[in-house]
């Protein structure tokens, strides 16, 4: 085609440009900045180039979904099935990891929650790890699902209190009275988080994934989940680690 | 003043009448037709009249989640109290109450999950239900406050699963193969759920929670996490219950 043959290849659009695209937006600007005109502008095509390959919105946060999911570290559950990692140990490691990466993409919780993996490869092959890992533990078949379901419903909520302010339970004067056991209890908390400082510090939890994660990444939330710093309750983790080993308390 | 003297008493603006109206609005229109506007049409007033009882569309929304949250039955957390109920069967009926209800607001999970509780009374006496349950439980101080944030996590994450399509983990042909061990896990949840007949319905958990409340409430749902009637995933009730009770097994 005449028209085209002065184009420059990078014009070419693919799904994984898109992903990538879309990607360097959210690090950058947000969740809130990531429209589908911004992606075929970092991209260098119009709009409708685009739709050849994404087919709105909900298509392209689906595809981002499945890039963010690929950056779950699942060397702990191959680790696993290698023999080398007991299946308990793994899936804590995996369950970790998959909390971190979603606090720092928290406007994608609801996304991952409720749209099919039949598109999603990254995502179907992290599951497929995680129901072989959770086979070479014992679990019986019927309830492998079920279990990566409450897993990952906990890692979701876990996820946006990795966002909480750190005064989200303080109380004013008249409810310290009223909810005595809840303020004496919140006050207990508080003091026993200040001696810990041997846990793992939330800062840490909510460092980019691994080295090929750019920094920016910390500043992907967007709305009232996150700020610009990528959240940072520093209350997040001693919640998280409670409800982990309760959940994987019978997986060794 | 000579001006405000022909107005009706029903234009007198109070934080009750705007919460009211916002849940109305949320529950024939859903969450994405919920401005300040609509509020101020709902009452009668101008929107500049909403301005000094609340800040914003943020301010709001905070509103409407200390009112749903008082939709969450406490009955049994009161019963426990009065030595006529175990604090773990308790926590365990509170939970399930708290999910169905969020199941029917889940566009304000990410609200509740950040935003602090010092102007939400009927979230506080909630708290200080619960934490009165656990000191009864004999849960220690400092471990009461990280069980009801895990708790809630796990609830929050449940009340997205609520709203998955019941198609979320099918997989394409080729994927079968590449994910066997997730699609034989996958095939055997199925199975085994539609013999389960005697699990509750999600469709029961979805009804609204009390007889107060307002059929159309199970309309409140909105974006990706529900349509207009109010989610309804059939597999989502037994991971529920397999965390659940993982998440309280200590608890009698």
């Amino acid at each position: 085609m005449e028209r085209s043959k002065g184009r420059p290849t990078k014009a070419l659009v693919t799904r994984e440009k898109i992903s990538s695209a879309a990607l360097k937006i959210v690090g950058v600007q947000g969740y809130e900045k990531l429209t589908m005109a911004r992606v075929a502008r970092e991209i260098g095509v119009g709009p409708s180039a685009l739709y050849n390959h994404v087919h709105g919105k909900d298509d392209l946060l689906a595809l981002v979904q499945d890039a963010v999911m690929a950056q779950v570290d699942t060397a702990a559950l191959r680790a696993a099935l290698a023999g080398d990692l007991s299946p308990g140990a793994a899936l804590r490691t995996w369950a970790r990891s998959y909390r971190d990466v979603f606090a720092l993409h928290a406007p994608l919780v609801e996304v991952i929650a409720t749209t099919p993996i039949s598109g999603a490869p990254a995502t179907q092959e992290m599951y497929e790890l995680v129901a072989r890992v959770l086979v070479a533990a014992g679990e019986p078949q019927a309830r492998i699902i079920p279990r990566i379901i409450a897993l990952e419903s906990f890692i979701y909520g876990s996820s946006y209190d990795a966002h909480a302010p750190a005064n989200i339970f303080d109380l004013p004067d008249i409810a310290r009275v009223t909810a005595h056991s809840f303020a004496a209890a919140h006050a207990a908390f508080v003091a026993d988080s200040a001696v810990s400082a041997d846990a793992p510090s939330i800062d840490a939890a909510l460092a980019p994934v691994s080295a090929d994660a750019p920094a920016s990444l910390a500043s992907a939330g967007s709305g009232p989940v996150s700020g610009p710093d990528g959240g940072g309750n520093p209350f997040a983790d001693t919640p998280f680690r409670l409800g982990l080993e309760a959940l994987l308390a019978d997986i060794d």
